[in-house]
């Protein structure tokens, strides 16, 4: 693939491998300079690359232009000044209809759509700009704004497995950077399961919280108490997968049984203290369902396989 | 209150703060040897206390006492042998069934109660223990075995204070001690809450595992992200607690609105991979609530007041 950073690479390697190198930095683009997008762009620019920035409301670049960053006049200028094309907007909506007249100066080079989206668009758009002659990686990131640029941030890709080998360094500037799949949908089903696992967890927070509400416990207090817990109770869930890979579900501690009994105790003491048990009573019958099956004794990662067996053809 | 641990106080201070004072280390009973009980008098013999023990089952005791700790014949020997006096076994009614032919011997001691249960037998336990002339320390451990003993492994507990205060260092030995109250039940007010907590998590992660098994994500992969995921998202709750403390919602990002449209997408985008959604339903419908009460532009942290709003007098 002819991309715009094959040639940057091989203009590194005429002059050799000398400090001068810095200098040939690749060329990045962010278009798209909200919460996020400045982060990604102030963080390119940290790094000395070359970076070129647009945004619908042109004065949030103004602070990245005071310190280096070139502001593009249009998306087309924005598309063409970068060998890596950062998109970070609003929704797919807002990504095509920026990049629809900047089809032609997508060509070569590398996209990577850095906004929050699903299965289905993430495939379409990808096909739509390889059809354009560029590579497209679909990203998802997990970091707030201040953590972009911190070995606390990690971003998915999926796509385009050589243009994510070619920009693996520069992508890693941004936070860890993991490789999801060729499929570019692969990103945002990730995303979908990752998300799942916070709003459970969100959930549980609220729950335990309105517990130590009615009984007079100080939501700081309590949620201190809660983090340090949870992070340890955390480490449990590699286990569990292992076992759901395997499907052995042999266990010596903390079967079915014991969490169904755990659980039915945790609900009745909520209900005493008049709190309502909505939140966690859909796991309750996964659990039921499973002991009703006969597997009391299996391990409580065998949840999954009621889940599984509601599954549909969606 | 004139505890045995006054008294070794004193004939410690007599002889003076030397190396001898490692001598007079408290003595320590642990009654029930189950997995965890046996972490626990492990770690009291390795840090030198003197150890009785005493199990249902005799023969769990053999490695201890091999080691050095004195096997008691019966428990009310064991209960004698400790100035504090540990208790871990399968239940309250366990505990009551032990303890009932031992009354008289725990006069002057302080019981330690390290078995699960909820707010209602233990402060009916701590009456009785109270009544008894003895000191009644309700516990919860956040720990497995293996950790006891370890910076990571904390343990709640709630009842006398004096007594806790003047067996801080020993209760200290077994993780982190962390006092929560004088009511002998609001260490299992805090465990119903903290495992609600967990269980949630749980819920999130077996949700995030069969949308990833719906797109062919190897478990174990997924889990890995997860985890990660997990404990950078966990970051948010101590903002969230701080928000419902003070009863001010008011927040500039990640309001109700965005987190119900984001919760909408991530069902939608399940949905369609044909995995059932029943275990986050709850949740979107106490963010529905709170919307359609007007509060979309609240944090996301109000959900609670639908919880409160719910709650009954139970
Ligand atoms: N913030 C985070 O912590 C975070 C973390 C992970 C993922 N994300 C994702 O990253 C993406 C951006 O998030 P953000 O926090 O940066 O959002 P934001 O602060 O609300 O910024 C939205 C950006 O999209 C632009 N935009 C919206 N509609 C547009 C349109 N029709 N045409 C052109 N530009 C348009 C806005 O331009 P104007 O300035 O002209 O309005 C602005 O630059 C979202 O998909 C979000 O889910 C954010
Ligand atoms: N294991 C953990 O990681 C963990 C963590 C936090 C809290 N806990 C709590 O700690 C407590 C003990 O857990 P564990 O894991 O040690 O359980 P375990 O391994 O199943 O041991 C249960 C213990 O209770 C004894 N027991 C049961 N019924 C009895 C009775 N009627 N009379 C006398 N003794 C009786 C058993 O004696 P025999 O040996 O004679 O059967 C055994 O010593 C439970 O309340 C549990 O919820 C455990």
């Amino acid at each position: 693939m002819n991309t715009p950073h094959d040639a940057a690479v091989t203009a590194d390697m005429s002059t050799g491998p000398t400090p001068a190198a810095a200098t040939t930095k690749v060329s990045v683009t962010v278009i798209g300079l909200g919460n996020l997008g400045r982060a990604l762009a102030r963080t390119f620019l940290d790094n000395g690359h070359p970076t070129t920035v647009w945004n619908r409301s042109a004065a949030k670049a103004d602070p990245l232009v005071a310190d280096g960053a070139r502001r593009a006049a249009t998306v087309t200028e924005a598309v063409a000044a970068g060998e890596l094309v950062i998109v970070c907007v609003l929704d797919y909506d807002a990504v095509r209809q920026l990049l629809d007249p900047a089809a032609e100066a997508l060509r070569g080079r590398v996209l990577v759509n850095l906004t929050s989206g699903t299965p289905g668009p993430a495939r379409e758009l990808a096909a739509r700009v390889a059809g354009l002659g560029a590579a497209y990686l679909d990203g998802a990131v997990y970091a707030v704004p201040q953590t972009i640029g911190t070995r606390e941030a990690f971003v998915l890709y999926s796509g385009a497995a050589d243009a994510f080998e070619a920009h693996r360094q520069e992508l890693g500037i941004l936070g860890d950077a993991v490789f999801v799949g060729t499929d570019a949908g692969s990103t945002s089903l990730h995303d979908v399961a990752l998300l799942s696992g916070m709003y459970g967890m969100f959930a549980g927070f609220f729950q335990a919280l309105a517990i130590g509400d009615s009984a007079g416990i100080r939501p700081t207090e309590l949620t201190t108490l809660l983090v340090r817990w949870l992070h340890e109770a955390a480490a449990a869930l590699p286990g569990f997968a292992q076992e759901i890979e395997t499907g052995d579900y042999t266990t010596e501690t903390s079967n079915l049984e014991i969490n169904a009994v755990g659980l039915a105790n945790i609900l009745i003491a909520t209900r005493a203290q008049g709190v309502p048990v909505d939140l966690l009573t859909p796991l309750q019958e996964l659990f039921a369902e499973q002991i009703a099956q006969g597997h009391g004794r299996a391990g409580m990662s065998r949840t999954i396989e009621s889940l599984r067996h509601r599954r549909t053809d969606g």
